[in-house]
């Protein structure tokens, strides 16, 4: 994996849909009517996180769940951080 | 529920192993083995969460999960967050 140069970043950006970048971090937003189906998303990242040894940080409040994806081997955002937003923007 | 004042706080977190209070929050970071551990940990939760009608806000971060507890009805901590986080230490 190779960090990605800023315009890969933006390219990759525009494939996706409501993520952003902040700082080294691709970040999307989920909300849900509940806590309890809050959760169920968290779930059914999990197979997708160890399919691709790769896992998201979260962030859970309520009904709302935030997911924030890096590279730490790499100190940025590589092409495993896009290709797992993508998988996890179709849960 | 009414909020504690700090002396009932400081009791009540003396009764609790390894909770700290930061600001309006009481809060713990539990370790696990791995993403799959910290996330059954997570689903644990639901069920007493759900049953207090209380819900406390969750940052999981690979193996680490990271509980808040607060009373944002009240604006600060109340017994609820202190039953809550008693239940939590014990699952």
């Amino acid at each position: 994996m190779t960090l990605l140069s800023d315009s890969e970043i933006q390219t990759k950006l525009g494939e996706l849909v409501s993520w952003e970048v902040r700082g080294k971090e691709l970040q999307r937003t989920f909300e849900f009517a509940n806590f309890v189906q809050a959760i169920d998303f968290v779930n059914r990242l999990v197979e997708p996180a160890e399919s691709a040894g790769h896992h998201p940080d979260l962030s859970v409040s309520y009904n709302k769940v935030t997911v924030s994806l890096t590279t730490h081997d790499e100190g940025g955002l590589t092409a495993k951080d896009f290709d797992l937003a993508r998988i996890i923007s179709a849960l």
